[in-house]
């Protein structure tokens, strides 16, 4: 006998993200804010003139990825029970990609399922990780490899907390940002070629613009099954770059800078890119003084470490690259030779 | 300026409960079995007889409502990471309610979520636990206070595994099956009354009945907002029997029979069911030598360790209360002086 168990319904996730000076946020039960030493002694109190919730908490984690572990997730937990957290209690993540992530997946975890509200300080987090719902911790193996989809409930991307941004993340979240425009609209990037975002006006429309992409790709493939995939252009090889660097020589976007340079030469050598399309990019990474190259030690590591990526199965390693500007190609067919051909390049 | 992000859609969720032998399964990709070393040796043989898989690997972990753990899960996240499991790679959780428990959510939280199948070998785990999604570990703030709802790709029942279960945990299923009839189906309950589980047709027809009302409620309320909260009949007052007996003294479904006995005298004060209701169902529970009482110690203390029911908010507990036989009532508008009443009759 077969029983079948249907759960095909409409779902509604939807959720707003509102790119504008913080408005008040009124929550009528139990809130923690998540944030970091740093995020809170710059801008807490401006937070805390904003929120009006019933029991409010803070809870401060230590600042920085070799802290997003499975182990301060349970530091977070256990604070939440002592304070008797309940299934209607909210999260907010206050500061940048890293309390973003760790307190989407705390929420995910939390009585299995509690909302959370993004609230991203950092360039990188507001145009780019606090959109989408993915969250996840670090661990001995690689990044985010632990982590669930949990969207948050709402996003607030006030650019006032941008102000207080030392100049390398701001170049860290640029990175980002021209990672949305290479693989999804080449106009945008055209704007970026001709304008400087450290200017507010033209950073707010970049960040609306980045936004709007992330928005859209997220809403056509939650689940990273196909097209969000092209959301990681330069993160394949990013993410080798970090791990063999111990996440501490390079921010995030920095090692997405080197990343989308190793791509494009792959693209370049496939045909799929001009050597002048290449050269474009690496103008604009270079404006905001990002990183565009990197000394491989040892190339058969570097290789084998993409197997782990998550895009990657045992056989096959799923690479994302440009395809002239406004273009993204998702391919498991690349040959090992022009990898490594490029790989070698970097080696010497 | 604010961006909508629109998740609406059909999520296609639904999968088979297969009552019946073991078929053969075929998955081309990484396979690893999570079990117990009980399990294991009593069956693990007739498992592999009907599974073929490219590549697979056994995970054996304690037995025990005692090691589900977010430390084991960090144990077994850390095979799979050695063994190069990727996201198409499927667990298969083979034992009972903690096993499924703990593979389904080390499913949900593996590189963000992979696909796992659940083949439960207990009464408990084959008509309830392993149907509907819900997955997670204790801790020492309570019972599956950290989880996730993550779907089995497919569920497969085969009664011969009940073939070398003990009389007290055959019992303890007895006790979950007993719940969904009392809830939800009065001719159910009827057919427990005129007829001996211990005989396998008769079992039979109980697992389908079980299965069969389990999905229904499942597919109305995948992650209890309201509805599937029925299911949890006896289980406020069981959580808090568990804790304070250290999950040691009563099995799961033991705990359910004394929680349910403790809900039907509620029921019975509040007039929602009359004496020979309660008396009935008692007596179902007995021909299983379910324990039907309990002794409170401090009855405070067990009015007080309601609130950290993932049901209960900060200041209202949500009961579960048959109403006759057949029916339920989800409420959180019972007066504290109600409850303190019949959890004094415990106390003496």
């Amino acid at each position: 006998m077969t029983v079948n168990i249907d759960l095909k319904k409409e779902i509604d996730n939807s959720y707003d993200i509102t790119i504008d000076a913080l408005p008040t946020i009124k929550i009528d039960n139990k809130v923690a804010i998540i944030t970091n030493p740093k995020v809170s002694g710059l801008h807490l109190g401006y937070l805390l003139s904003r929120l009006e919730a019933k029991e409010l908490y803070i809870i401060t984690i230590p600042d920085g990825e070799n802290y997003k572990t499975l182990s301060q997730i349970e530091n977070i937990l256990d604070r939440l029970f002592d304070h008797k957290f309940n299934r209607k209690s909210t999260l907010i993540a206050f500061g940048g990609g890293v309390i973003g992530d760790m307190t989407g997946f705390t929420a995910s975890i939390y009585q299995r399922g509690i909302e959370f509200i993004q609230i991203p300080t950092t360039l990188l987090s507001q145009v780019d990780a606090s959109v989408g719902g993915k969250t996840g911790v670090n661990n001995d193996y690689g990044k985010n490899l632990i982590g669930a989809f949990h969207q948050p409930q709402a996003v607030y991307i006030d650019p006032y907390f941008l102000s207080t941004l030392p100049a390398r993340e701001f170049g860290a979240g640029v990175a980002e940002v021209v990672k949305m425009a290479v693989t999804f609209n080449a106009e945008f990037f055209e704007f970026l070629e001709d304008n400087d975002l450290r200017d507010s006006k033209n950073l707010l429309i970049a960040q609306q613009r980045s936004v709007e992409t992330k928005a859209w790709v997220v809403s056509q493939d939650e689940k990273e099954k196909g097209l969000r995939a092209a959301l990681n252009y330069g993160h394949t090889f990013c993410h080798v770059v970090e791990n063999e660097t111990n996440y501490t020589t390079y921010l995030h976007g920095e090692a997405v800078a080197i990343g989308m340079m190793m791509a494009n030469k792959v693209s370049v050598e496939l045909g799929w890119m001009s050597q002048d399309e290449a050269d474009r990019v690496e103008n604009v990474l270079k404006k905001y003084d990002l990183p565009t190259t990197y000394q491989i030690q040892d190339v058969n590591a570097f290789y084998e470490a993409f197997f782990l990526d998550k895009k990657s199965s045992d056989s096959s390693i799923t690479f994302i690259f440009a395809k002239g500007i406004g273009g993204v190609e998702i391919t498991d067919k690349v040959p090992k030779e022009t990898i490594m051909k490029i790989l070698n390049e970097y080696s010497v």
